[in-house]
């Protein structure tokens, strides 16, 4: 056991692309767990575009980090020292606390994991907060129906890859967008998207050929060009899940979106939502994909950074379209993996 | 009876505002009843916003008006000759026939009024397409909750009066927006709206005046400005009611919209709905609504302007802000008001 916990802190705020300087790297104290609390070491860290908004320190739906704070995030850990009833030397376990190699955390607020079910990283990912993301954006706010077109933006990313498989198994035609030539073949090859175009292209002409009925439900992780690209071409009664738009995070003002006649012309539904606010469907979601994961019908791809050193470039790199499936930081050794 | 049926034609289509100089009027054959039609002779015309859209020619949700074709509208009017088993002579109907002072029209397509349940004008207003149209944006979109903030624009107008009260009876604090001193006050005095905001004054400091915790639903009716200055005021899950956007019916190309990074921030709904994919609430809101209407609980205003020649002066009078209630253009004698 070291002495040290290594945290990321947020040193100043991103004016724009956050650069490595507004993060500090620093050593702290390894933390003593109170009564009712775990020691947790850290394995994997999930990066997610929401950090983004989390350290710009605009109001939104969540407290932002403060400066001189460790960066908020979910790790999947092991317990090295419990006083928490529910919870063994040894278990493995999924929290929300932060790029830091060590934590003390309360044990109600961490979910045990069985590595036996799944690859415990998966937690993160295609089983976890992105997948129940999917899943919640096409459950409440898409409805696809069988034959309708499904247009999925950052569609090799942690949310759009699922959403565009779970919308291939209920019989529609998927469309995915995603930035290059290796992506692309990733989306329709491994993924079974029934098209794939690459965002640098020209989007209008290749939407107009690859959905040829239209699009009926757009999955909008992206915003910016992408969007300008999709939206004329909904259909009447289409749907826009706005679950990110990743491209204007970093603007320092908003940038002006659709026109809102073609909403009432079309009937269109504009709806935006936050995974959070749809905990209640994690259970129905687990239930229907992890055996789907297990049996290899649902597929994933990660792209495993080494050491917490290595976070703020791959967070830069995410906000940049250069991660290739989910992203995560490789905290410390995983015992479950041989 | 008279030899001649006056019409109102397309005769260009508008390009920006129209000009009368867009319409054509002609004294055209009375038409003659086919088996299963009748002869109807007009009352009252309705004019809305609806129209401007379909005399533009553009792809939309109903088939556009042609160059020389009679413009379309709904109208109250009295059965002259009857070849329908229905109908007979001397029956008031509501049916969909345009801009013409007789009509030779299926009596399928039409609906018998009873002039003691209520006034027959009242087909065009409060009780036909505005106040249904009020009731399914409500019911269907915004769904107001006891104590939540509505915020109405062009709320002197047919489906804003309705669409307040209605809100009002929900419990919540109503905020209108209209044109002028005259509207905002009939607004607040005759409708019973908490507050009225004159559009034509500063718009963003008088919203948050009235709205101190923020607006909840949105009832958008008018786009542009107006709209500028709700969105950003709009709450966590707030939901916009597209409605219509008639300040913006007339530009040549589309304007930009609001930002959609705030939809996703603050899990906005944002809905467009055409009343006529809700025909089947018609039954319930005329149980609920006609009653009201009887005993003076829901207040209307009508804005009747004397003879078809007038017309396409009204018509642009609307797009302009001008009306100040229902605008109905009286085509001939009512013979149910003495």
């Amino acid at each position: 056991m070291p002495e040290t916990n290594r945290q990321v802190l947020l040193k100043r705020r991103p004016n724009g692309m956050p650069v490595p300087e507004d993060f500090a790297i620093v050593d702290a104290k390894l933390p003593e767990p109170d009564d009712g609390q775990v020691l947790l070491r850290g394995i994997y860290l999930s990066l997610d575009p929401y950090m983004r908004g989390r350290i710009s320190g605009q109001r939104s739906y969540a407290r932002p980090t403060e400066l001189g704070e460790v960066i908020e995030g979910r790790v999947v850990g092991q317990v090295m020292r419990s006083r928490h009833p529910d919870f063994r030397e040894g278990d493995i376990a999924l929290g929300g606390y932060g790029w830091q190699t060590y934590s003390a955390v309360d044990g109600k607020g961490l979910i045990k994991l069985d590595a036996a079910a799944a690859p415990i990283s998966t937690a993160l990912g295609i089983l976890g907060m992105p997948g129940l993301t999917a899943y919640a954006g096409l459950k409440t706010i898409g409805q696809p129906k069988a034959g309708e077109t499904v247009v999925i933006s950052a569609a090799s990313g942690a949310v759009g890859a699922v959403a565009g498989q779970l919308a291939k198994r209920e019989g529609c035609r998927v469309v995915g967008i995603a930035g290059g030539a290796d992506k692309c073949a990733y989306v329709t090859g491994g993924l079974g998207f029934d098209a794939c175009l690459d965002h640098h292209g020209e989007l209008a002409g290749a939407l107009d050929a690859a959905c040829p009925n239209g699009i009926d439900v757009y999955f909008e992780n992206v915003g910016g060009a992408v969007q300008r690209a999709v939206y004329p071409r909904l259909n009447d009664f289409g749907r826009m899940i706005m679950c990110g738009m990743i491209a204007e995070y970093n603007d320092a003002d908003p940038r002006p979106g659709p026109s809102l006649v073609a909403a009432v012309r079309k009937r269109l539904k504009i709806q935006g939502f936050i995974v959070s606010d749809h905990a209640a469907l994690r259970p129905e979601y687990l239930a229907m994909a992890a055996p789907l994961v297990r049996s290899g019908a649902l597929k994933y791809r990660e792209d495993i950074v080494d050491g917490i050193d290595n976070a703020p470039q791959a967070f830069i790199g995410l906000l940049q379209g250069r991660n290739f499936g989910k992203l995560i930081v490789r905290l410390g050794d995983d015992p479950t993996r041989s």
